[in-house]
């Protein structure tokens, strides 16, 4: 069966994004990351910084009602994940493509067209990454990724009631520190051929 | 570089096994999952069934002091555990092979020349085959699935202080039910070949 959606989740500093784009380049699939949070924001009113800063992560100050009024009782958090949610579905309808992180992984889990990645790397090459290749300023980058991790797994505990990182969520997962930015893009397009290839496979 | 060492994790029911002898049938790698067990029980003096059951599930009945003498104050699981560990690190010594289970990833973990799969599949595909191909005599397959993962996971934990299934203790994990037995082993063959030639992976 042709694989149509690709959902590409990461740990921070595991060049998840760099992969993602690669292989949405070489498949000619559309690539969604800043286009999604340019579109929520659009959709939701708030700024992209806003839905960029909270559409993956969980705050825990954060989780108060914003306005009862505009979101029916729903907390803002609540009321962008609905929306986020909307407007991944409604992509994944539009074509083929490529959705990097929030939670798109469970929400487009019933789709047979699908297949789910996720990319981790060894803790001394994200630390690198994140200051070399993202420019974040940290005097700690092992605390810097271990809290962004950890607001990602919370938001997704929270919204799909599921373990971010469980190797069941995902129907491949891999480590770009063995197999490089370039050779974990590849060996998912070789997946994906293999997949939409004639041959089933056997069992 | 050469991977001369495939430890391959796998959900109960999830085919792992099988997996795991056709990739070392068709690298010409030893293939330890029985052999392992009939060493140990050599070794320890303990007979195969006990190994095989205690191996590499956790008991809580049977955290014990065995004897005290005989295991210098150790429960007859950490003896058995320690036992099984030289053997692996003995093994890996002596040539390339695939190793099933029993922490083995955890216990090659600085071998560079190692890479670690861990095969999970659909909850539905692993009841069927405990029952079809495994031939476990169960009234409730889905109980006795969660039973087998649950000991597994938590001797994986007691001894390795690492969580079983999580995507950062191995360098792949695959789910069998979308990619099939020989397709995953088809899959496992294309790494090991890719990171075993000439090119080193980018990045």
């Amino acid at each position: 069966m042709k694989i149509n959606l690709i959902t590409i989740s990461r740990e921070f500093g595991s060049g998840g994004r760099s992969i993602a784009q690669i292989v949405a380049e070489r498949l000619g699939y559309a690539f969604y990351d800043k286009e999604l949070i340019a579109k929520a924001a659009e959709r939701t009113g708030f700024a992209e910084s806003f839905v960029q800063e909270h559409g993956e992560k969980h705050s825990r100050f954060f989780s108060v009602p914003y306005s009862s009024a505009t979101f029916n009782g729903m907390t803002t958090e609540d009321y962008l994940w609905s929306m986020q949610r909307k407007i991944i579905l409604e992509l994944a309808e539009e074509g083929p493509c490529v959705i990097v992180g929030r939670c798109s992984d469970y929400i487009l889990r019933d789709r047979k067209d699908a297949i789910h990645v996720f990319v981790h790397a060894d803790p001394k090459d994200r630390e690198e990454r994140i200051i070399n290749q993202y420019g974040v300023r940290t005097s700690d980058p092992a605390k810097t990724i271990a809290a962004e991790d950890k607001s990602r797994r919370k938001n997704y505990r929270y919204y799909t009631d599921r373990e971010w990182g469980d190797v069941d969520n995902y129907t491949v997962s891999l480590d770009s520190s063995i197999f490089g930015i370039e050779g974990t893009a590849e060996l998912i397009l070789n997946i994906v051929q293999t997949l939409s290839g004639e041959d089933s496979p056997e069992e």
